[in-house]
């Protein structure tokens, strides 16, 4: 591993987006995403399921309070079971001061202040920040003097903390706590929630590790692992880094720890599980197995660790990891996990269209792993990725109002299915108000809130642009303080402008790294760059030189592209997608009528480019020709036709003798795939992957 | 409905069976599959799992023999649940006076019962008789002394009998019991289980009916409605045929019995109780609902009562249903049952391909709905799907050797999906030894052992053919014996001889109808029937006339034909399928290497037929063309080609540039579905359904 090559986030709070894509979103997750979710986590919304978040925290803080008055007098409960998710109506638990929803529940209130305290950077807001430090108090109030803070346990007893890794979600909520905590610091520089999640972090670093006393578990659902990181990397405790390190070097050794929670079957196999990536040693895995969110979570943690440690064979997995993601498991959109049950990824090359799961919090952890991977080695290939998952399978998640989301991102969805075929009944062919497990909303708002983060990395004399998001960093360099400006027009066009200023008007030595997008497939245009010492590496084109304000445009060629599946693919075979620069086109019956799995596309004839706002933002939409069957064309009945003479009653209308099709043209209109389902609650399908392999000789009327 | 176009089963004991297709699959029923399914059903062939079948009558008797001997004195167990399925090693019931197996385990003998007698029928075997003699005198030993004959509940506490009609399987044993009794019976004459059968009907009858003191239930699983119907047949006892009526009548209506049972949650759907075919009146039922099996069973019921009862409204029910399966819901295999959840029928067209469930016994509850449809009314459109069924859905269940067994009869199996993917894993790649839930392999053999019943019908003067089954049939006709030979080339060949003798030697006048096949699409050619009047009716050919050993042959013309799905079944969009006479047709990898789903076939260029005996039975493989790519052509990734250029690595090679396909001609070997997965356990591909839509001019070297 070559450390030179290692590149640092900038700091939210040097980043200003001015972006004509993601400005938008921000505003939207902090006037409707955020408010909302306040209102949820209290329940206040009285059209959604309640969270039981904050009334969670708060039974505890009260347990606690009376705990400081009782001392020694004050009687612990002991456990109660109460299942993955518990209810008010749950027999025997009608109790105010009983917890509810989900066992990982409180992770909802840390999702909310990550993604309140990005928001509160980029736009100070001294109500939203009141309204975070009231909850931090709540919060706050409920841990208990030795630093646990899972309100599940503190409420149903604490006798069984930490017993059951596999299944519940305590270091998961810490993890998402410690996420939370440290954005919260870096934004307004308050420490009570900081000072709170390392106080968790304290008392599990004192209960997990490697010492025989102490318990060798890891985490059943992976995020710990990255959140040790970021809380070693803003107090600089190494116990941290260290607890990170040793669940990461834990995971999947033998014996298997979760077997010590729940004995195997004798007749069990002996590698198991895959879900929770914790059949093999980290190190030894290959394969991208199991949940998918959680699976990305780990191998982020795994390339931060790598970093960190600058262990090369953890690398190595990460790569092999990544590998086998994007190169076997990844639907065009960006989309991971390719079956509902687990979940999971489904095995090499099994990427069904209609059965998809594609969950919006998967995309985004590839995008987490993807950050981590370009901070090791700036490789466009990861930022191709990133860029892909964000423009398609992760912004598909959110209506365009911001206020329905979808936590399953097929590529195909027929309304009719989804409603009659349980295999389909996860896929929703509409956004939905806010889920039970709710992680998807939040995730959306902590990602899009902080996008600087995967935009930017910098060394000391070199900025790296990996994603084009306009806008203005802060950078330093030998203590003199330079203004990056950035101005983009993707993903609607391929014009990039960026100029460097300093602060005293002088010029300044620094390389500018702008990623040569993986979709830019003629020369790119480059100009006002004459100055510079160019140099291409690993899909970035690197300019070296005096800069002094200067304006560096490049233009990256953004035309309709038809995009075809490795054949081993099954589910797309003689089909192919669309895309334009990094977005993914569909197809609706909105715009084109019924019976879309009739249609075949015809690439060759081209494709028309019009700007629309109709969805209420900016967007480019296609046109092309396709092909539509002629008509109902009057079929013979397998009887064979003889029916009238034979007077004889049909056997099945279902199959008939095969006639080729007669075929007319046909307009199409594409739309950008994460736009779909945003046009009211009307019945409409949708395919993403188009058939295609018809030519002309079959056309009727060309 | 019309009581003259009523027709009548014929007596097993009045066909000799002797055809080039079936007599072979009745030899391996009787060689292999009943001798072997004796061993299995007293848990002793070692590499099966036990059936405890016989260990549950015995356990019974041995119960009852103690009651007897006590009297009064004798404690009758309390009911202890033991789940759907108990196993010896389940805790707490180590004993060997326990209940082991499924919840239904008893039909399993039942079955067993009903394929010796129709084996003894047509092959006299006092060794067979003698054993099935003395499995009947240990079933008959466990009857309690008011007729209750189930042991599930005889052994784990009568106290709950009827109280689980839902889940539970007393009725249903009750129907298998009642049609094993009834074969028995007419096989040897011997009455002892039919008795058995009578008292346990009894007792039914005693419990349900209509009188608002009896139990107002019906059966969760069916069959008990056409059994009742054959019992009545056979007994002259009339109360058999009202408590079937009662059944029918009462399943559906509000408000729901099972509801009783287990009432439903506050936030249940009005309307529920799709799986079981209870979720409305029957007689409003119009679409084909549920549990494939338990809908034909019903169905078949149902159809049974509308001829008894002349009961139009009913009728009117079976035809919609019969719609329902055959233009909506049935695979070209005459497969049904398209989702494995449930094991039940999807929504309308939704006929996927690989995750089929097309459970061998619904295709065989389809040709006993088609026969009792036939019974109504000679209509060809009933034998055809019944033959389609036979040749294709259900014969496929069964290996050439007749040792081993398809439950699910998928139209496409990759045994790497079946392998890896949750959602295929029902699909097994090879025929299975034996299974837990041994439903197929037994019904087979009772379907198998009885075929003349399918084939053939009577009225006082006509003799129908509705499956040309070769063989002889006695037949009546004013007190004359009359004799019926046919002669069968069918599947392989179109060719059938027809000829009726007197014993006398003298002419006899009567009809013979002769189905049209559906298959066969130009005229048939006729010889030797110039001498009686002709006509066509609802797909027979009628000949009317005197007979006196003339030989009429008929030559259904059998060439291979190329079949489309309706437009709407989404999964067969672009494919085609390949049929010859009622034989589909596949495609292995043994014959036609990697990569199938790649290939496209080219139905215009014709097809070649080849007789072969590589399967061990004659049969007819087809040769045609189709297109293989031409190689794999090296693409040019997403990222546009400049890799080496740009020095970048390549983003994915899970994606690529999308360039029409160069294909070359290869020759394919297409061998019928049903024989498909015979050749060895070697890892091959099976797709019915083809792609096609490639004309020539994308064709490189035509």
């Amino acid at each position: 591993m070559d450390e030179k090559s290692f590149s640092r986030e900038i700091e939210l709070n040097r980043i200003c987006v001015k972006d004509g894509f993601w400005t938008e979103k921000m505003e939207l997750v902090r006037k409707e995403v955020i408010p909302y979710q306040w209102e949820i986590l209290n329940d206040r919304v009285p059209e959604a399921a309640p969270s039981y978040c904050m009334h969670n925290f708060r039974v505890a803080g009260r347990m606690m309070e009376e705990k400081r008055k009782k001392g020694e007098a004050y009687k612990e409960p002991t456990y109660t079971f109460r299942g993955f998710e518990s209810l008010p109506e749950d027999p025997g638990h009608p109790d105010e001061n009983s917890f509810y929803g989900f066992v990982f529940q409180d992770s909802d209130f840390s999702k909310w202040i990550e993604a309140a305290a990005y928001s509160l950077i980029a736009h100070p807001d001294p109500e939203l920040e009141a309204t975070a430090d009231e909850a931090i108090d709540i919060v706050c109030a409920a841990q208990r003097e030795n630093g646990y803070l899972d309100t599940y346990y503190i409420i149903n007893g604490m006798d069984k903390a930490f017993t059951n890794l596999r299944d519940h979600h305590e270091l998961y909520c810490f993890g998402h706590l410690a996420e939370g905590a440290v954005a919260y610091y870096q934004a307004t520089g308050k420490d009570k929630l900081l000072k709170a999640a390392c106080r968790f972090a304290d008392l599990i670093d004192d209960t997990f590790g490697k010492d025989k006393k102490k318990c060798q578990g890891y985490p059943g659902h992976e995020i710990a692992e990255m959140a040790l990181v970021k809380l070693y990397e803003v107090t600089g405790e190494k116990r941290y880094l260290e607890l990170s390190s040793f669940f990461i070097d834990m995971r999947g050794t033998k014996p298997y720890y979760f077997d010590k929670e729940f004995p195997p079957a004798k007749d069990a196999p002996k590698i198991r599980y895959h879900y929770h990536q914790a059949h093999l040693p980290v190190r030894q895995q290959k394969e991208a197995t199991g949940h998918a969110v959680r699976a990305v979570y780990l191998y982020s943690g795994m390339a931060d660790m790598a970093r960190m440690k600058k262990d090369d064979s953890l690398l190595k997995a990460c790569e092999a990891l990544w590998n086998s993601i994007v190169n076997e498991k990844m639907y065009i959109t960006g989309g991971i996990g390719a079956t509902r049950l687990g979940e999971a990824f489904s095995y090499p090359y099994d990427l069904p269209n209609d059965t998809a799961y594609a969950e919006t919090c998967a995309s985004i952890g590839l995008v987490f792993f993807a950050q981590r991977m370009l901070k090791i080695k700036p490789e466009s290939r990861f930022a191709d990725i990133m860029e892909l998952a964000l423009f398609n399978g992760i912004i598909s998640g959110m209506s365009t109002d911001g206020k329905a989301f979808f936590y399953v991102n097929p590529l195909e969805s027929d309304p009719e299915a989804c409603r009659l075929d349980e295999r389909k009944s996860h896929v929703k062919p509409v956004r939905q108000k806010w889920f039970g497990c709710a992680c998807c909303p939040p995730n959306l708002a902590r990602l899009i809130g902080s996008i600087g983060r995967y935009a930017y990395t910098e060394r000391e004399d070199t900025f790296f642009i990996h994603l084009y998001v306009g806008g203005d960093i802060r950078k330093t360099i030998d203590g003199r303080e330079v203004t990056i400006h950035i101005e983009s027009g993707i993903p609607w066009n391929g014009l990039v402008r960026v100029s460097v200023k300093t602060a005293d008007e002088k010029p300044v030595h620094m390389k500018l790294a702008l990623r040569i997008p993986a979709w830019c497939r003629e020369q790119m245009r480059l100009e006002g760059a004459e100055a510079f010492t160019q140099s291409v590496k690993d899909g970035y084109l690197y300019l070296d030189g005096d800069y002094n304000g200067e304006t560096i445009s490049a233009e990256f060629s953004m035309s309709p592209c038809v995009i075809e599946a490795k054949d081993t693919v099954k589910e797309d075979e003689g089909k192919v997608a669309v895309m334009r620069g990094p977005v993914v086109y569909c197809m609706e019956e909105a715009d084109n009528g019924k019976n879309l799995h009739r249609i075949r596309i015809r690439p060759e004839k081209g494709f028309r480019e019009e700007k629309t706002e109709e969805f209420g933002i900016p967007a480019v939409v296609l046109e092309c020709y396709g092909l539509q069957p002629q008509q109902n064309t009057p079929f013979r009945m397998i009887s064979g036709g003889r029916d009238e003479k034979s007077q004889r009653t049909m056997v099945t209308s279902l199959y008939h003798i095969y006639e080729p099709e007669k075929y007319e043209n046909k307009k199409l209109r594409l739309i950008p795939y994460f736009l779909w389902a945003n046009r009211g609650e009307n019945i409409f399908s949708m395919p993403t992957i188009f058939y295609v392999l018809i030519n002309d000789c079959m056309a009727s009327s060309t």
